[in-house]
């Protein structure tokens, strides 16, 4: 019966590791993979390192939750209970407190063909997958600051990167705007939707919705997230409409012995960034340790 | 008149002012120093980075916030209106939107003779004077991370280091605790206050309210902080009992186009850490800014 148990090993599971530790608390992390920061192609917006990679920011704080002790079990919880964590495999967690720290997981775009192509030109993360795309021709969906990231970091490698945006212009950050502004081989295709995704084995091409036919080895999909909350339905967490988990100042959810942080859940005002992860995870941590201390006088 | 002023330059002012300039918002930072996060000895549990001075992680964080083109202004704002943040030199700065990032200052003891020997035995930051004190006695009253953190620094330089602590124990976080009662010249007195500070031109020794007398040259204390409001009275904010300023999720203050991030809030659970304050701080510019667009469209 450990204290806690943290399901996700990203910025906030991996916070509320280094913080439970701190505090003396028994956790174990459990987590399948290093998180959605690790697909950032570069972070700059995180206070006091000018600019690192999500990799390597994921890197330094897996060795700082460890060299302080934390546990990191690589499985995935598929069920969890007031009591227990369940991993996909057939393992059992036992604790007194839970912090649901697994993040989003990329949204798809739902067109036919989408899914049998996926690593056959269909990509949902340019960190991973911009080097197979050397010299070639390639699109990214969106319009935020991952579609944008997405495209400068394969300006790097692809010949050409059509960027197909729904609205008029881009949402993401006015630097990141400014930044793709000034690279020639980025062309931003505005007012457009991708309708159909064409080829058999790999990607051919992709048609839009203005009639345009693009012919382009890689699609990146970079239009958005959504929470990965599979694990918890059973257990019947409150949710918002969007099925991101609702905390209180606490990160504690409708179940008194449940916590949630991260970019799962509707807290920091719902801003998903590294910096409001790990606060959120630093937060339900300390809440927990609160709880255990209170219990024990 | 500029989009927002960002008063105070810790950790939650500098946050902001990364964001807001990645956001293409026009800021600018007021601040007399670097904040508290200076004064901190190590820092090991910001993640990402295993172990840093503060003032380190100030220094950086100022380098970023500066490359992307934050203007840091070194003065103190004595006043606010609605439109506008007066300074101690007279200037006047003129803005849509503020955010109050004043943090907090070192709580007194309120003890006789305290003030008068600040710089002369008397400190409350133990990174700025530890070196002082080489191979002098000290005491340091306190119980939490701030305190023992304070002793730990002075084990090296100090001969003798007296932990004063109210309480049957620290309430600082295991790790600290730990930590201390591994070195051989920290000394922790519990249960007992500082009743009387003696010296005339320098601290010659202090007495506790159990009887005893420890003769000293330094006397740390680092007994907690209270917020940086003074400027902000005449506006009317609402504060909690503590004189915290009041935020809602946006880190909206009870006036509309005023902002406040960091310890000097009621954010963040009451967990006032430096993930929290910059957590605040990006939350607080990205708000501003969805203003900002709102107004414009």
């Amino acid at each position: 019966m450990h204290d806690v148990v943290i399901i996700g090993s990203g910025a906030a599971g991996l916070t509320a590791a280094i913080y439970a530790a701190r505090l003396g608390l028994d956790a174990v992390v459990i987590g399948k993979d290093k998180g959605m920061w690790s697909h950032a192609y570069r972070i700059e917006n995180y206070p006091g390192i000018e600019s690192i990679s999500g990799v390597e920011l994921a890197d330094r704080t897996i060795a700082q939750a460890e060299k302080l002790g934390a546990r990191i079990v690589r499985d995935s919880v598929v069920e969890l209970t007031k009591s227990s964590a369940k991993t996909s495999e057939n393992k059992e967690f036992q604790a007194r407190y839970f912090i649901i720290a697994s993040g989003t997981e990329h949204r798809h775009l739902n067109l036919q063909n989408e899914k049998e192509l996926i690593g056959r030109g269909v990509c949902y993360c340019a960190v991973c997958d911009a080097p197979f795309f050397l010299k070639k021709d390639v699109a990214v969906v969106g319009a935020g600051d991952s579609a944008l990231t997405s495209a400068l970091l394969l300006s790097g490698y692809a010949s050409k990167i059509y960027i197909i945006c729904r609205g008029d212009k881009p949402t993401a950050e006015q630097i990141w705007i400014d930044k793709i502004s000034r690279i020639r081989n980025i062309e931003l295709i505005a007012n457009a939707n991708v309708a159909e995704i064409k080829g058999t084995k790999f990607l051919e091409g992709i048609r839009l919705d203005n009639g345009k036919e693009l012919k382009v080895s890689g699609l990146f999909v970079a239009i958005g997230s959504i929470p990965s909350t599979a694990a918890f339905k059973s257990i019947g967490l409150a949710m918002d409409k969007e099925g991101y988990i609702v905390v209180d100042q606490a990160q504690k959810t409708s179940i008194g012995n449940v916590y949630a942080a991260g970019d799962i859940t509707t807290g920091s005002n719902k801003l998903r960034q590294i910096i409001t992860a790990c606060s959120e995870g630093a937060i339900a941590a300390e809440s927990i340790s609160k709880e255990l201390k209170k219990g024990k006088s």
